[in-house]
């Protein structure tokens, strides 16, 4: 017997083959290309619907499917609202994937609370009942759970802490996605570099030498490598915004762990122990000194496992 | 069949008898005056006993009770740590009524979960499966139900939102009680007041004809009202936290509802709409529409309504 995992992102779509424990039977992807909307839906129960059929002839037959999607899953009605999937707002997914006639569980969850429930199973997070996932790349997001389960609040929209306001001036551009995630997610690092470069004149570090549009966060992380003070200055803003948040998190939830995933820890992973320092600052005592701060175990993965542990539990 | 209900404060102990659909039958206070540590365990034993007995003979026996603590009540070990209960620290509240030979179930939770059961069970967040309770009174904390359970965390310390970090520079100050809570509690406003007296020597307001270790949230709210300048000011600066705290709220949990009480909603009840539209600026838009912001309808009985829950939820 084995689970399907299928992680979709904004450009490709994972697909793998687990084991009840976990291990990676078979795995492929396909990029999206300029699929949108619905051919996007068809892709992914065509994809289904060969991975039944070949296992089942196999004779090791798929026993539940779990798909991650990037973006909002609504489980009353089972529609996904996913910014950057073309067409996806509210797109019909469950009953897209229910009138292909696929007679197994198809479990569909969103991105960061699959992330969570991957680290909880086999990575970082695992036997927590009170854990939080921080994913940090483009935008920002948190999976979070209480009690052993995953919370959804009304309406599924729970986690979205790219919204963490801290009492900085309001600014207009924090409608767009929120005032933690302006300031420090990938997108947002990008940005506060280009923004403090076309302030600033007296600087005449390397990020300089770059085209304005060229400094993303993956020059910044570069230029802090080399001790570029303006890439300092940012990366130092950051860590208080991810601690503070991080204190926040504590305080509230009293969670075991706190995992920092997404695309920023990879080049950040090392700055866990400082962004630790100053949550300590502000959290509840008591939570702090009950709380673990870890990197994501699976990395690029989390969204794979998350999808295959979504199709375990639901079996 | 009716349940009992206790509800301990720093100073007294309320117990009440209701039916099951949550009518008082009767209920009486009682002053701690100098009683400390196993003093106030034995006061809560004794009267368990006592009304047990009674309604035993009268025909209409308790069948389950609830108390209500001032603290942080630990449901692993049954102990409590309250800060305004001389000698609670780690008390074994549930094994001391255990060995009085109590037959019936006890359940103990600590106040903002109480507060919250309560506004859940007869209050403003009736049949709410997700929604929080602000309380603001001396100190600041939350009650927070997700999917129709409390949360409670790895050790019962959840909704220590009086720890809440905006980004201020630290200060010392915070160390005691939380950023939140140093700014914007009952005894944050008197003290950020006090504060601003001794440095604005300007200011020639009615707060400064009282004697400086006078002024209290109470004479704050008083002044207020009148729009005197530094009232104003304080009030403003409150709202701003509190809408930024609810905001934070909004966008983690995606409640129903989040419901204001303890002693400051009370004379604040009318900032609520201003709380609400602070909050706006800052929080996840699609829960905002979503999410109803209420003062307490139980106001200072949240506690014995919530303990009454617990009660009905245990039998």
């Amino acid at each position: 017997m084995s689970l399907l995992a299928i992680d979709l992102g904004g450009t490709k779509l994972a697909c793998a083959l687990l084991t009840e424990e976990g291990r990676i039977i078979s795995r492929y992807r396909i990029n999206l290309e300029d699929r949108k909307g619905k051919e996007i839906g068809d892709l992914i129960t065509s994809k289904i619907l060969k991975e039944i059929s070949f296992q089942e002839k196999s004779g090791d037959p798929v026993r539940s499917v779990g798909i991650c999607i990037p973006g909002i899953y609504n489980s009353s009605n089972g529609t996904v609202w996913a910014p950057n999937i073309p067409g996806w707002d509210n797109y019909h997914l469950r009953d897209e994937i229910k009138n292909c006639g696929i007679h197994i569980p198809v479990t569909i969850d969103n991105d960061r609370s699959c992330y969570l429930l991957g680290e909880v199973w086999l990575g970082n997070a695992k036997n927590c009942r009170n854990a939080v996932f921080l994913a940090v790349g483009t935008g920002i997001g948190a999976g979070i759970m209480c009690g052993g389960q995953i919370i959804r609040g009304s309406n599924d929209i729970t986690g979205a802490i790219g919204w963490m306001a801290f009492g900085k001036p309001f600014r207009d551009e924090y409608r767009e996605c929120g005032c933690f995630e302006y300031h420090a997610s990938g997108e947002g690092i990008g940005k506060v570099a280009r923004d403090y470069l076309s302030e600033d004149k007296q600087y005449t570090g390397e990020l300089r030498y770059l085209d304005l549009n060229e400094v993303t966060s993956y020059e910044v992380f570069k230029a802090w490598q080399s001790k570029d003070p303006l890439a300092v200055r940012i990366i130092n803003e950051s860590v208080e915004l991810w601690g503070i948040t991080a204190a926040n998190i504590v305080s509230l939830f009293n969670p075991e762990k706190i995992i920092f995933g997404g695309g920023i820890f990879g080049p950040a992973i090392n700055l866990i122990p400082r962004i630790k320092e100053e949550a300590a600052r502000w959290a509840q005592p008591i939570s702090m000194k009950q709380v673990s701060f870890e990197p994501s175990a699976l990395g690029g993965d989390a969204g794979v496992y998350g999808a295959a542990f979504l199709a375990l539990l639901s079996m």
